[in-house]
């Protein structure tokens, strides 16, 4: 690794870091005023933008990108629009810095409660899609954080354009410019370099595969907000309403496919099975999901595929499904505890009991009850955004919005009282 | 390090994921059964376990350890009656297991909220006093968790003693006796084979010294909620009132010397220097308290020792005192942020706006107003007990009483609710 990579890199975390002391007391109308202004600097900028879009698109091309990645890569109209959309609603969130809860007063006469802050600076390392940019941008820096982009090389020019908008932006607020700083270089040493500068950045956020995520939480000498797979489940129970049940399954599985919250194995209760299966497995069939089962599923679904062990660890991402018939709602627990992912998953049924139990038991970052997992994400919860969904206990579980950008230090209100 | 120990910590952990599971479904009941019952263990082994502390503190003693570390070895009647006092106090707090909060109805007709769940295995390593040893399992146990302790080698007789005591009490509650486990071997190996077990521990809570906490810090390959220095301020604005301020300086600093959140540096304003530095010297120096000054300080308290740049860093622990007086509120927040420790510090002011900003920018895990930076504990901020103080900002940040050692998932409650 070259020592100018490393002096450049110790640059930008100095830079963040006393970016970030100002990002911590900003204003809100400034932190709005700068997500509006980079929105209207993209609109401005715009032929710019999709003219590096277009030469990443071509660099790609050329090299033998896979049509997956360049789809990721494009930036269309429609996706140009949507990076404006999103941070006008950022904008539009409250601010949640400063917030004070629980304040409460103690015999002491002192007054104690939990005031909310930034984390400080924030490394966010992705693969392809340039949108991720204006997200996390916009994300980091409505929590007060300052941040260090990391996109992939694949992009690097549509993402230097929207990081000259983002500068604009903020400047235009009277915000330091390097509150937000996009990684010029598309050196990979830059990651390592990154993610091992604990006096300069506080958390890293990997977005993109597994090996990605892997890699950088083994070598992170920084926490890591990760998120690994999303091995969803749905559990169908034998006291299910089975219209709603087929009607969620079937939801749950081809609403979309791609995302870690689509349901990938459907794991359903012996006495309800030949109820459900059948007519699950007619609408699977028409949407050309593959379907891979245990014998028992095997025997109600003549001529579908064995599951295997390594099916139940799959998470798919595409039209398959592996179908398990269990004996009780122990062993449907005990299948999720031990196969899933902890990401999300979703009993259905009508039992009071059996619901509590499997609210309680299921050790995964959203337990649903009578609703579809594809219900997992930022959004669809209210936390008006998200910069991934974290699979780990520690801070932030699940969705994480602007809340799991902050940490919360407690505050103390007295009148001169003194410990005895 | 021999493969006997490695299987010993290994089948610890097989034992405590186990165990783990059972005891996140544990009810209230059952815990509080299992904490009263060890207190009771704990009074009828009194005289094993006085017996057993007798030959830790013979062996520390031939073994030529100094007074300091027998001292916090001694298990006296009164340190015995306070560790029963303890399992009883965490008996009676709130379970905060399975607390369901901010459940909301979202305009797709889901009903989202958060539900408290343990974290899974702690591990905590400690060192001399054995009533860490007690203090740590009851916490664990209330809050759902499995947990292996790593206790001081000096105190490895009493600590195997309480350690049937935590048997028995499970037992006889019907929990399973793994969910405290012991390390009985001084291997000094076992603390970095337990750090390095993510398959089997969650979550390291390392106390003691900072060279072990850093040491555990730097080759933990699990997360760790750690506790650094105490290096507290309280700052005397020019706005302050007199008498308070020197209350709340003396208390700071007089009232215990060895706690972390005792005040290490005093910051005075420029402006009321002269009004409240001879006073609160004069104070000091008749508790014998060793008084260090930055030339300014020293001009007007003939005398005393400069202060170095080592003194605006070192937590004394100790009856010294350094000061410094400042020009404004702006040097003393710099003052704070650059050379604290991000624990705790406290403004004297009656000035509204000021001590906003204070609140506001002071990048500490506790930050007061008005009052003696020596409330900065658990059970003076009404969690009831407490684990040790986090000066790390993610997960759980300053005193972590039972929510830090718990995590929240997302629920989703539906009505057969699919995503469009």
């Amino acid at each position: 690794m070259s020592t100018d990579l490393h002096a450049y890199m110790q640059g930008l975390g100095q830079q963040a870091r006393a970016a970030s002391r100002l990002m911590a007391r900003a204003e809100t109308a400034q932190k709005n005023a700068a997500l509006l202004a980079i929105a209207e600097a993209i609109e401005s900028r715009r032929s710019e933008l999709v003219a590096a879009n277009q030469a990443d698109l071509d660099a790609a091309r050329a090299a033998g990108l896979d049509s997956a990645l360049l789809d990721r890569l494009a930036l269309s109209d429609k996706a140009i629009a949507t990076m404006i959309e999103g941070l006008q609603q950022i904008a539009a969130l409250a601010d949640p810095i400063g917030e004070i809860t629980e304040l409460k007063y103690r015999p002491t006469g002192i007054q104690v409660g939990k005031m909310r802050v930034p984390l400080g600076v924030i490394g966010i390392i992705y693969e392809a899609r340039p949108n991720v940019t204006i997200d996390a941008a916009a994300l980091c820096l409505k929590s007060g954080n300052a941040t260090i982009l990391r996109g992939g090389s694949e992009a690097i020019r549509a993402n230097q354009v929207l990081a000259r908008c983002i500068r604009d932006g903020l400047e235009q607020a009277g915000l330091p410019a390097e509150a937000v700083q996009v990684v010029d270089t598309t050196d990979r040493a830059a990651v390592g370099l990154l993610i091992t500068m604990p006096e300069y950045v506080d958390v890293i956020v990997p977005r993109g595969g597994k090996g990605l995520i892997e890699r950088i939480s083994r070598d992170a000498r920084v926490p890591v907000i990760k998120h690994l797979d999303g091995i969803c489940h749905v559990y169908i129970d034998n006291d299910a309403d089975v219209d709603m049940a087929i009607r969620v399954a079937d939801n749950a599985k081809t609403q979309r496919y791609a995302p870690c919250n689509t349901m990938e194995t459907l794991l359903v209760h012996q006495d309800i099975a030949a109820t459900v299966l059948p007519q699950l497995a007619d609408i699977y069939r028409r949407k050309e999901v593959e379907l891979r089962g245990c014998p028992a599923t095997q025997a109600l679904l003549p001529g579908i595929k064995a599951a295997t062990e390594e099916d139940w660890v799959t998470e798919y991402l595409a039209p398959i499904l592996s179908i398990r018939i269990v004996a009780d709602l122990d062993a449907a627990i005990e299948h999720i505890n031990h196969y899933g992912s902890h990401h999300t998953d979703s009993i259905i049924t009508e039992h009071y009991s059996k619901a509590r139990r499997f609210l309680r038991e299921v050790d995964s970052s959203s337990v649903m009850i009578n609703a579809s997992t594809r219900f997992a994400d930022g959004f669809e919860y209210g936390l008006g955004a998200e910069i991934g969904i974290s699979t780990d206990k520690l801070h932030a579980r699940g969705p994480v919005g602007l809340d799991g950008l902050t940490s919360q230090k407690y505050v103390v209100f007295g009148n001169g009282e003194i410990r005895q």
